[in-house]
């Protein structure tokens, strides 16, 4: 077999890398289960019926079959391309057995067949949060949902280096109801070039405006105006009601916003703003909207979006509205591992090297390292015996930093230093015990 | 949409079981990285070629191809079907980036299309170690590997009453060179019908060994009579001396068997056991082969199988020779939650719920939440305003022991005892602040 390509839209990691996806992982799951989210794992599969009722993905599945299938045999099975989609159908399944309000967290790999670019891959890694609620679901989850996000997000740029993220948010009752009261019909119409702002500019929406969707050039200027609000505290409120338009689904839009805005104003000052031109395209939602970017990375686009839905899903008899959000793990890392911004202290868990200097003194050296397991420390033991040099370049390489000779002595390579240690009671300092994650200082 | 059905040998955990998966997940992590194993995960994905070299298996690999790809496109993609063949495809992709020997642990989900029973799953989840070398490694890890898994599995017995495992060990240079002395030139051939031996019984081994292999009776009669063999200490070796055959395979097989059974009979008195009757099929390995049974679950199979490969991988230049164990982390715990033997202490990871007693205080209880989280303690704030009663029945039906008023007075709901506490420095007892892992007591 000749060396091997990557594939792809594939992206994998070192083992140096992957000990940082851990850390992140693990950070996130901590954040999550502290605020009472559980966590769920569900199939990679799920019915094509399912995966195709959103017309605009079906070319982006991947479907699944068994080779020896007959070649007739309709296609029953894709891999998902989210993490919401599997979620509904486990929440209709499972109903029964679920306490609502239902809070649940999911990591796991979802799969796109797009076209691989950076921050879009074939399979990526996800880290969704919703609550969602049988028949109905308070508002105050929607200030409640993007705090745990900021706060997972902003745990990561503390703890590891991620650069820091800063949250958009709009509600579609307000653009809604602000189309409305301007006498638009199709606010859906006026929404999706609105959409396009930030690609074709404001004059060539405004045009679109009036020549597509029929608006008088004052009223899409008054669209353009509202899309052009921004504010990282409730101000947007006055600088909406100025523009003059009134519309009942108007004022509800800009009250939940309000609140979402304050609250995060003193949880988390300048990492939540109002933005009124935020629409999350074609998606479901149907109130508050989230986008976020990452300093230094906007071009890559939202690595964490979400909303608040209506109906996640509905068997007929009950209907499970909801608000998620979804971190894109990879989208995040893949870029920084990959450019070498974020990396691990060290490629390997072992903290001790425990040298053997002849193959019959072994097993003591595994009884050395039996005892330093034994109180957390991991470490391995050298596979070949041999000269201490060679043990040392051995941990070196691998960035060991401790080497345990038979003498029980302890050598801690980096500085040299060697002293005696008991190997019931000997300890590393902190930051040594686990690899930890460091921020290239070039980066 | 209709409640949607389970699908056949996709297994699901709910909330309160995924929690005993998170919990065994990570202790089997925290095992194998005391020991010095780095984690690895590769892509869900391999080359259709790679994935059908061992003509075997090819019909219960899942095809994967995006449904909008050219009808007669080759099938180019399939779903792992273990985590070896990725393994080995990563070694050799990474080789110049990877130290040898190399530790890696890989805890992740592999698919088959075979069909669904007890211990068999169309998606489930395997977590291998191996310790690969370049173009060689020490026989020492063929001992190292079954003791770091028996410790894992060990840890999961004790500490979440994970029935015990005992492994099974042989090694087929002490079986080839057992038959090449008996003058046997198709060893494979023996082995194979060996392998029948627990199915069709050693009469009717015997006949077809004589028929269809051509061994004398007397030759036949050793080789069951070898395949008899089984012991946990080293006698084994003398017993094979008994039967009169000499080969230097032979010999070198035995001790390196001696070998493993001795320092683990030190290590995990009982646990690992030599059995000369041990094949593993049709497999690649070539020297020590390791079986794991379940206790109380011995017809399910093998709960952890594995072996030494001489080649893993080879890239035409170098030869990546390897010992590796799988645990089949589904086969152990989909039938042990599913039959309600293990369960969670909680369904939720909240260990307090934080009552709202009207919503203009809702503010105060996300405070007093987040000085709780603040300290570690998972909590979550009432989704509700509402009375005492109705807050306690809300944690009572997700398991969550304790509730905190807005007086700062927290309740064990299960003993009813009501305390003045400061969210600042309450502690809860050290067994409520996560979710354990529960062993039925009728089970």
């Amino acid at each position: 077999m000749a060396r091997p390509k990557p594939l792809s839209g594939f992206p994998e990691f070192t083992p140096a890398g992957r000990i940082v996806e851990q850390r992140v992982l693990a950070s996130l799951a901590d954040t999550f289960e502290l605020h009472g989210f559980g966590s769920i794992e569900t199939r990679a599969v799920e019915p094509m019926e399912q995966l195709t009722r959103k017309g605009e993905i079906d070319k982006e599945v991947f479907v699944v079959r068994r080779l020896h299938a007959d070649a007739d045999a309709p296609d029953e099975l894709g891999l998902h391309f989210d993490l919401t989609v599997p979620f509904a159908r486990y929440v209709l399944e499972n109903a029964g057995h679920l306490q609502f309000p239902f809070r649940r967290y999911q990591i796991q790999k979802a799969w796109r067949g797009e076209r691989p670019q950076e921050g879009r891959y074939r399979e990526f890694t996800q880290a969704d949060i919703d609550i969602v609620g049988a028949e109905s679901l308070a508002a105050h989850h929607d200030v409640e949902l993007p705090l745990v996000t900021l706060e997972a997000l902003e745990k990561l740029h503390v703890d590891f280096g991620v650069p820091q993220a800063t949250m958009s948010v709009n509600n579609r009752q307000l653009s809604e109801g602000f189309y409305r009261g301007l006498g638009v019909e199709d606010h859906l119409a006026v929404l999706q070039r609105v959409d396009k702002l930030d690609k074709i500019g404001p004059e060539a929406v405004a045009e679109l405006l009036v020549n597509e969707v029929g608006l008088s050039r004052a009223a899409a200027d008054k669209c353009l105006a509202l899309a052009g609000i921004r504010s990282a505290d409730a101000s947007f409120v006055d600088q909406v009601e100025a523009l003059g338009v009134e519309h009942p689904l108007l004022s509800a839009g800009l009250e939940l916003l309000a609140a979402v805005v304050d609250e995060a104003s003193r949880q988390v000052p300048g990492r939540l703003v109002a933005d009124l031109k935020i629409a999350r395209g074609l998606d479901y939602y149907t109130g508050t909207v989230y986008e976020t970017t990452m300093a230094g990375y906007e071009s890559m686009g939202s690595i964490s979006s979400g909303g608040r839905y209506d109906s996640l899903a509905s068997d007929g008899r009950t209907t499970y509205p909801g608000v998620g959000l979804s971190i894109g793990v990879s989208r995040i890392l893949v870029p920084l591992v990959g450019k070498g911004v974020l990396t691990a202290s060290r490629s390997v868990p072992s903290c001790v090297l425990v040298a053997v200097d002849a193959e019959e003194t072994r097993s003591a050296a595994i009884a050395t390292a039996a005892k330093l397991r034994a109180r957390g420390i991991a470490c391995e033991v050298a596979p070949k015996a041999d000269k201490f040099g060679k043990q040392i370049r051995y941990a070196d390489r691998r960035g060991i930093p401790f080497v345990w000779f038979s003498t029980d002595e302890v050598k801690d390579i980096r500085s040299g230093e060697q002293t005696l240690a008991d190997p019931d009671a000997w300890l590393p300092p902190a930051g040594d015990l686990r690899p930890m994650v460091v921020k290239s200082p070039s980066a």
